[in-house]
């Protein structure tokens, strides 16, 4: 669907790659953390999107004839560009699974590469991980309070543009069951689903004319919307009279769909008008401006709904629109870097890293996550990041690494998996997360803290580039 | 960059498109309209962007092989297939220009084409419109705040996946000056911008250095990060020394830039610092989180800023994610449509329709717009869509028309113009609205409304419906 070439970044990427070649440092090598500092949506875990997309592009990102044109128009240093011709990403990636759970502070992802390839996939790395992440991070949402009702992804008109595309394969990680995105579908393998629009109504003389041509085309998957012109008084009934013929001819009708109106109340009277009409097999489907907080509320009444289209607060991830991940720099040239800032919340973390997930005796999460040295094997003790006084002992639980190599010298390590596979698993791990961790109001502090290993030497490059 | 096959679209346009295409309605010439009910932003108009990229898409929408085949293997109709097989976009398009000012209920487009080619195009325009849209609105309130300071768009790696491509573009439409965004630079010819990371300066073993080899580099466009340590005590200071080794090669350091801290304060601390020391030509820029509100806050406390990097905020539309617009049967089968709904604000307007702007005697906007039936000439009373009596005479006023034919017969009629023309089109349209229409909070609320033979149209098909 979409051809990116390494072109597809951010200016300055070029200008400090183009420093770094001219000064000899192209072959220094760096680590890179990836990692994000605020939960999307009030929540209390993000899920983990993107991954494969990401690896998929940097197996095969380089700059084209067009591209290396276009920056030596731009002025950029010939021998440079002759670099750029032979660009290749050859780096080492450590990262978290695909679907699994992140919280903020510690590395989701590291890349130890050269720093102008570290650099130069940077912009593709946050702009592709950030937004399936925080898409992901919505469905789930969803599902947490659908139960195991079908979800739908109804978003492709409301999107921002060409995301969409990315958004439709986020939401399956998140939970949801299919789209309507046929793009998608179809380059990702996602159950495709849609009927109809009120403009195919409305371009019939009779709501019952529709409904009935439409049945004779699709007798298999037939959801028939009912609120063009009266829900109750004119689509439902029409509807059951469709049914009606569509059982005499062997089929049966799959379900209406509401798209207006207070969908508790049409969705209980429709129900009830089904059932008394012997139509109980008929399932109901809503969609209109849903999101979790409407779907959770849907539920708590008690309609009896059993599909939710969901469109623009899931492909947007409305209201948050970002999850604010960064990419900084944790070693380069022999040595751990940091960044101070005005905020001690921006101070980044030195070296390459590990993090360990604590878990309960019964393999539970127990609400913590410790970030390592990554020649560290077990971290005893975690400290809070800020705080000096908190601290954990975590010396007899048992841990899980989290960080695994996902490439190396730019060769992709990791089959690519079904997004079902990688939405159970998602789901899996969702599962040993305490509940009081993933309700919405709230949620209980997910706590990342420090090895003192760790700890040490952040306090140790604080003091030193203070001094400087 | 982007393959847009005719597959980009959801399921449900399929599936209408086919149960048309069995019942022998595929040559049904239909008119629909593109229009939004809800201004973004809280503010008080919107900016029409995206025109001429769908324009250039639809031109040459088509299904390909592979896209056959998945429909093939999904069930649709081997003559339905045969038939997508041959589909192009043959229909007409009547638009407002790109770069105007739009408002709610109106039509901003309408598409006149058979039932099939309407549906098929649905996805696609509402996916490039609405999203463009927003920007151009959100880009179009940070100049309108910004004066002539400089603007640029930094938001590629915050921007909703792909979508950030076409987020740059209308930028520029609602008057951004440039991007970092390098690909959509190229593509779309906006000046590209962009310098370094903090990463790079932590990359060398002192800030000095640092600035120093990117000046040898770049002495052309060298603008300086200054807060990676301290800003005040480390980077400025530094900054001006390099800034001083540069005057002695007869270069001249174009700008420092902070992205943390206080801006208004620290624009002001270094502004006071570089003019002392003789550098009174170094611009300031400044980054981190702006929005529209920050920006005027920043200018209202006399920042001395020259430069906005502006991100998240403008390339997503937050706080709003997405413009709420639709894409409405409005004629079909040789008769008006609408659709009805419980909320009496959803019931769409019927018939072909022209839009006539009420200017004043001077030429400026009166803050009014009557909407007609197509073959009216003039309107001399419109109509509240809702309150009856609500009503205004612009019988003796100047009116402009609005929506213009682009498209005919699916060719393309308007020549691409740039986006700087664009853009100048656009701030044109804007200096003739009066100011109490641009402010951000309660802005007067602009007038559509409808013309009496418009009005009654609706309204006998109201009733003529209810009686079904």
């Amino acid at each position: 669907m979409f051809n990116f070439t390494a072109l597809y970044t951010d200016q300055y990427q070029l200008t400090m790659a183009q420093a770094y070649f001219m000064n000899g440092q192209k072959d220094n090598l760096t680590v890179f953390d990836y990692f994000f500092r605020k939960l999307p949506f009030g929540g209390g875990y993000a899920i983990f999107a993107g991954l494969d997309v990401l690896l998929e592009i940097l197996a095969d990102f380089r700059f084209d004839k067009n591209d290396l044109e276009f920056l030596k128009e731009k002025g950029f240093h010939p021998d440079f560009i002759t670099y750029l011709g032979k660009f290749r990403f050859r780096g080492n990636i450590y990262s978290s699974e695909e679907g699994d759970l992140i919280f903020p502070v510690r590395p989701v992802l590291q890349v130890e590469a050269n720093i102008i390839e570290a650099q130069l996939t940077e912009t593709i790395l946050l702009n592709i991980l950030n937004f399936q992440s925080l898409v992901a991070t919505k469905a789930s949402r969803m599902r947490q309070v659908a139960g195991d009702r079908t979800l739908i992804d109804f978003g492709l008109r409301r999107a921002q543009g060409p995301g969409g595309y990315y958004a439709s394969r986020a939401a399956i990680i998140g939970g949801f069951d299919a789209t309507s995105n046929v793009a998608a579908g179809r380059d990702f393998n996602i159950p495709v689903s849609g009927t109809m629009a009120h403009s195919y109504i409305e371009s019939f003389d009779s709501e019952l004319a529709a409904f009935d041509h439409f049945a004779e085309v699709h007798p298999h998957d037939c959801v028939l919307l009912v609120d063009t012109y009266d829900t109750l008084n004119s689509g439902l009934p029409n509807a059951m009279k469709t049914a009606r013929k569509m059982e005499e001819k062997g089929h049966r009708l799959r379900g209406i769909r509401l798209d207006s109106g207070d969908l508790a109340y049409l969705s209980k009277k429709s129900r009830e008008m089904l059932d008394k009409a012997g139509f109980d097999y008929v399932r109901i489907a809503v969609s209109n401006q849903l999101d979790e907080y409407i779907i959770q509320s849907l539920i708590a009444q008690e309609a009896p709904i059993d599909i939710f289209g969901v469109g623009t607060s899931l492909v947007t991830g409305y209201p948050d629109a970002a999850l604010d991940g960064v990419f900084k720099l944790a070693y380069s040239g022999g040595k751990p870097r940091i960044k101070l800032s005005e905020n001690v919340t921006k101070v980044t973390l030195p070296h390459k890293k590990q993090v360990f997930r604590i878990l309960e005796n019964n393999g539970t999460y127990s609400g913590a996550e410790a970030v390592a040295m990554a020649d560290e094997t077990d971290v005893d003790i975690i400290y809070h990041p800020l705080y000096p006084s908190k601290s954990m002992f975590t010396g007899n639980r048992k841990k899980e690494i989290l960080l695994h190599k996902v490439m190396e010298g730019g060769r992709k390590l990791t089959a690519t998996q079904s997004l079902q596979q990688i939405s159970a698993y998602s789901r899996s791990r969702l599962d040993l997360l305490p509940e009081e961790f993933k309700r919405f109001n709230n949620p209980h502090g997910y706590k990342v803290g420090l090895s003192e290993k760790l700890r040490d030497e952040r306090d140790r490059l604080v003091e030193e580039y203070r001094k400087l």
